[in-house]
């Protein structure tokens, strides 16, 4: 289950710019494509003559042509025009509000007349040119909750990702849960350890020594309907932490977009926004290659999860003070979708 | 849902030469294969003795010994012998009429006192050695009634075909369809047009000029239970286009038997005879191949088409003038199932 | 369906040296591992903090750790520790009785308090020097109990095995089938026949002729829940057959343990014990080769089997005299599963 009144990342924008594209997003099989002028838009994946998916087509001057018999469709959803046909009676598909942003196209899949694109997301790494990003996409067999939990409590690093980002510490220091609305902040901070694999090639990146102690921070950022952002970073020791002077830290953003597909499957768009050396493309390059390792490694993790959970229906999980990020955040989308009529979650809390 | 008691093309000939064939076909598992005398025999593939298919088996003096213990069984579906066993009490498997005519083993897989060897169409074209025949056998995932509604509306050819035989001016002329009594026939004729690859490729063939004007056509004739024989071809313009002396055109039937397997997958059996330079074996394998890249192109529309529909079973497709020949081949399924006591077709009208 | 209250092989010994192993038992998904002291342990897969598989963490000091957040648990399925948690109140997950014996992990799925040492078989020889043991594991799609016919039921080597270990004076040679309790025996002995090519192979192993008539013999012998061991053997013709002086014979003991893993599908461990030339590890290597090809070919008739059983869920097999030995281990299973409560079996008797 999933709130279907809110913005979801449906690709990238780069992901339409050749030809459409088919995805299902919260169980709607949208097609996607840049119509006139090049605006990014959503449309049910059914043309109405006989049914074939209009992700086989093809983009004509700004029309979604159909692959099979030729059908102009427009991007409100009404045919435009058929080859020696009347098209004014044809019935129309839906049409879903898009907003293209951030280097993303971002759909509403609920009730289109509630879309508002205020409640899209600010997100300041990536407007400003102080900010470099590299990412991708993943798509894993768990619902979208399961992902959400990952993310809100990393201690699953020091034993999904013990060769990269994990380390003992994490385990050992407790983390801070706070809720204001519907934002879900849980925060952990290490003092005077060592940096990990990946934080040391991060302090390199940033021309810095990686062979002396560290603080190390991961401020973990949830706002429905599913994105996680995460604040993480290591300073050398006694600079002053989060707050050291840039001269005397790395600090990145991990950037998941986690959207339902249906409800046992998700498109994950992870990746890693940064505030040094946004210049250096080699450094987002390796900075990408060493976070696709690391998050393949927890699709082996969520999907085995999933298939046992489905196993043991009416078993109960702990929630443990590890667990509280999670918690909340579920408790949220419990909320929004008791909000949309939705019925409150089943067997995975 | 799909007629039973009618003639379908179970297999090429050259399928069953060597060892037994297992296939389904209209929902019955069957085992095809060579009898005393080489004569084409199909029998439920499901051995009396333990269940094992009789297709793992093999052929021994005409009788099929299946391949876990021996079991011989006749041609009649009664057991002949087993070692050290009395095979008389052995229950019958079904056996299925069998015709084996014009290259290909026919079967009907309703009830045997109906089958009627009168009922097997008449192809000219397969025995007479003015003509030479190359084809394939594709398996597609699709309700076999899209492959008929495909094959009756050339419009497609515009858009899926566009590199091959698709133009613009078979979008651009009015087709007229027929109905007279269960055969269904769909007429297309464009004069002055260029021809588009394939064609040329046709004409070249025959040591004719591919670079000037022709008239094109095309009639696709339905015939129950489900194939559909398209009368194809190109003339060099204003010398009588369908009825031009062969020394001024290609002409040849696109030749497609299409045999339901379950209720969303059938064979396909494609071909193409044509009746200028028969004995060039060159020409025979470079149209094959054609074809095969072109058929190709509609199977991934067709699977598509069929999973958008099983995704959305209540919605009414459109049936404009173009989709008439579907339309009316359907009428005639439908009255054919009738008959059979098979209700009235469902979703994908 | 299955007894319960058995003792099954999950495993082979060298299975869980390195790291825990994941395996369904039965329908009950297991974790096995060695525990403190390399202790075979087997416990239910499932983390009792957030439903991970315990089979994908790791066993470090003789402690299961869970891969997804460190909750470390003992050898009975209650947790002993979690970073920075009380896990007092955590649950309990199930824990299985096991016995390591004979090269191999034994578990007993079903009640833990009639679980009973002394009801392991004594294999005789997995113990003593003489003997040497070559074997492997196949996963097969099919109800455990269709291998138990095909090993109470030997005809099936001259159709299915004819290359190797089939031969027609199998098929000519009446077999006696004898219930002694819960054991079942099937015998058939063979006089002054040619050796086929796996035996051939054995009888130079041994450094005899093999181009004289022999002896051969085959005495499989069933004994719950699905274990089949067959004494397999041919001696030079007149010297005594199954009694002849080991100077004049290759003799073995084919191993089959059968292992549900679900209703439809079974682990198959498969080997062969020897007392002639057991130091002789090239020879080890040699029968396994080729026993490995045997069985291989079995796979593809047994699922085949188990498709067309399943498509036809009412047929009645037949029952003959080569089927009783595996008539007569279906019997003992049925009494077995009847002292458990379980239902009488169904259509593949």
């Amino acid at each position: 289950m999933f709130p279907k009144n809110a913005w979801y990342v449906a690709c990238s924008a780069n992901e339409i710019d050749d030809k459409p594209l088919g995805r299902k997003i919260c169980g709607e099989s949208l097609v996607l494509y840049r119509a006139l002028g090049g605006k990014a838009t959503a449309l049910e994946d059914f043309c109405p003559h006989r049914g074939a998916p209009l992700s086989l087509g093809h983009v004509i001057e700004g029309k979604l042509v159909c692959g099979y018999h030729g059908l102009e469709m427009g991007c409100d959803g009404k045919t435009i025009a058929m080859p020696g046909q009347r098209v004014r009676g044809f019935p129309a598909i839906r049409n879903y509000p898009v907003i293209e942003r951030y280097g993303f196209v971002w759909v509403w899949p609920g009730d289109a007349a509630l879309a508002d694109a205020s409640k899209l997301h600010h997100l300041e790494w990536a407007e400003s040119p102080e900010w470099a990003y590299g990412g991708g996409l993943f798509h894993i067999n768990c619902d979208y909750r399961l992902m959400v939990d990952n993310l809100m409590d990393l201690t699953h690093e020091t034993y999904v990702h013990s060769t990269s980002i994990g380390q003992k510490e994490i385990d050992e220091t407790p983390t801070t849960t706070k809720v204001d609305g519907d934002t879900v902040v849980t925060s952990r901070f290490m003092e005077n350890i060592q940096a990990p694999p990946f934080w040391r090639m991060a302090l390199r990146g940033n021309h810095l020594a990686d062979d002396v102690p560290v603080d190390r921070w991961q401020i973990c950022r949830f706002t429905p309907p599913s994105h996680v952002m995460i604040e993480v970073g290591v300073a050398h020791a006694g600079k002053g932490g989060y707050n050291a002077d840039p001269a005397h830290k790395v600090s990145s953003i991990v950037v998941d977009f986690i959207t339902p597909e249906t409800e046992t499957s998700h498109w994950y768009f992870w990746g890693m926004a940064r505030n040094f050396q946004p210049q250096d493309k080699a450094l987002t390059a390796t900075i990408r290659e060493g976070q696709h390792k690391i998050f393949s490694e927890d699709l082996e993790m969520l999907e085995s999860q999933q298939r046992n959970l489905l196993a043991h229906p009416t078993r109960n999980l702990l929630k443990l003070n590890i667990d509280s990020g999670g918690v909340q955040s579920r408790r949220v989308l419990d909320r929004l979708m008791a909000q949309e009529g939705i019925g409150a979650e089943g067997v995975t809390t």
